[in-house]
């Protein structure tokens, strides 16, 4: 079908479930297809042409263009809507903020969770290093983000954008990887503030 | 001095060199502020209350605000300019670009030439493990650009774009974290051109 937004998705995972949020709050009709990366259904010819990384989320625009990774899927679909910023330096924060996702909080929170919890199996037996490199790291992006919610109420400004997207992913089910946010009240409070927007959706996967 | 462009930057740095890269190509007047991070500097309570992090590249801009987040800077300083596409589609393919240099890219070849090359003595020897992960991982990210350099002169389309900054900065150096590119003569090509741009600057330390 011609003019679709086409999501190809995985349900456990928080990179997957940042532009099926955001799609959400903006009302935009689209199609989710779901594909469980433990088959190997990713890794297959079908699928690698469409999209060669071999990865999920990637989102097909309605004119059938392709956009991979789910930073700049925010981006683009947030563009000229309220959850980009109108200030220019806003919006740059808001991007300092989606790279510190990806380099600094999603490898060390995003991968505990998907080995501790998600792929087990196919992962194997995680160290007591690697657990300790994991927390050490992760609990480092933690207390980035607590200093910066305790003076604001959300990570780019004044207002919910697509920095909290894309940072309420992982951080909501950072226990699912072992992480602990009590010592994290401003965490927590925006985490409430997150969920409480208007056409939130949950991310269903549970382990 | 008010009005007046300061980037806290670090030599060797790659990360350091993308904003100073395209601040000379917009021709943007601005302060450089060399920050050896082996020093310690950046630890100290004087740089951490510019930027808690701790962490080169730091853009203060004009009027006193302050950004992390190299590729962040990219898109700061880029907005408008003939270095970030007016397309929306092609912009939306540069910053996934930006993203994928930032996770898939820098930690492997960035962080080998780290070890091997700039930090020596504090990182301690690097075992033949992590070695193989930085090659395969690395190669992986090189095989990824050379199938895109193949199709387009540039990463995000027919123009030279921030895109290529984010990954030259990394690339042209590879070799300083061992990475031979010999079989990527479409990524040899393709820094060729880049280092060609009008204002192009090199990075100039060198092991």
């Amino acid at each position: 079908m011609a003019g679709e937004y086409i999501l190809y998705s995985m349900e456990s995972s928080g990179n997957c479930y940042k532009p099926r949020l955001l799609l959400h709050q903006l009302e935009i009709p689209f199609r989710l297809v779901e594909t469980d990366t433990r088959t190997g259904i990713t890794r297959q010819a079908q699928y690698l042409a469409l999209n060669p990384a071999g990865r999920v989320p990637l989102l097909v625009l309605p004119d059938g263009r392709r956009l991979s990774e789910s930073n700049a899927m925010l981006l683009y679909l947030g563009e000229n809507t309220r959850y980009l910023p109108a200030d220019k330096y806003e919006r740059a924060v808001c991007w300092q903020w989606l790279f510190f996702e990806q380099y600094d909080h999603e490898p060390y929170i995003a991968v505990a969770r998907s080995w501790l919890r998600i792929y087990p199996d196919r992962m194997g037996k995680a160290t007591p290093d690697q657990i300790a490199a994991w927390q050490e790291k992760g609990h480092r992006a933690l207390k980035v983000m607590e200093t910066r919610l305790r003076e604001s109420p959300f990570l780019a400004g004044s207002s919910y954008s697509v920095a909290d997207m894309a940072l309420y992913a992982y951080t909501h089910v950072a226990h699912e990887g072992d992480f602990d946010l009590a010592p994290y009240p401003a965490i927590r409070d925006w985490l409430a503030r997150v969920a409480a927007q208007p056409g939130h959706v949950p991310m269903t996967w549970r382990p």
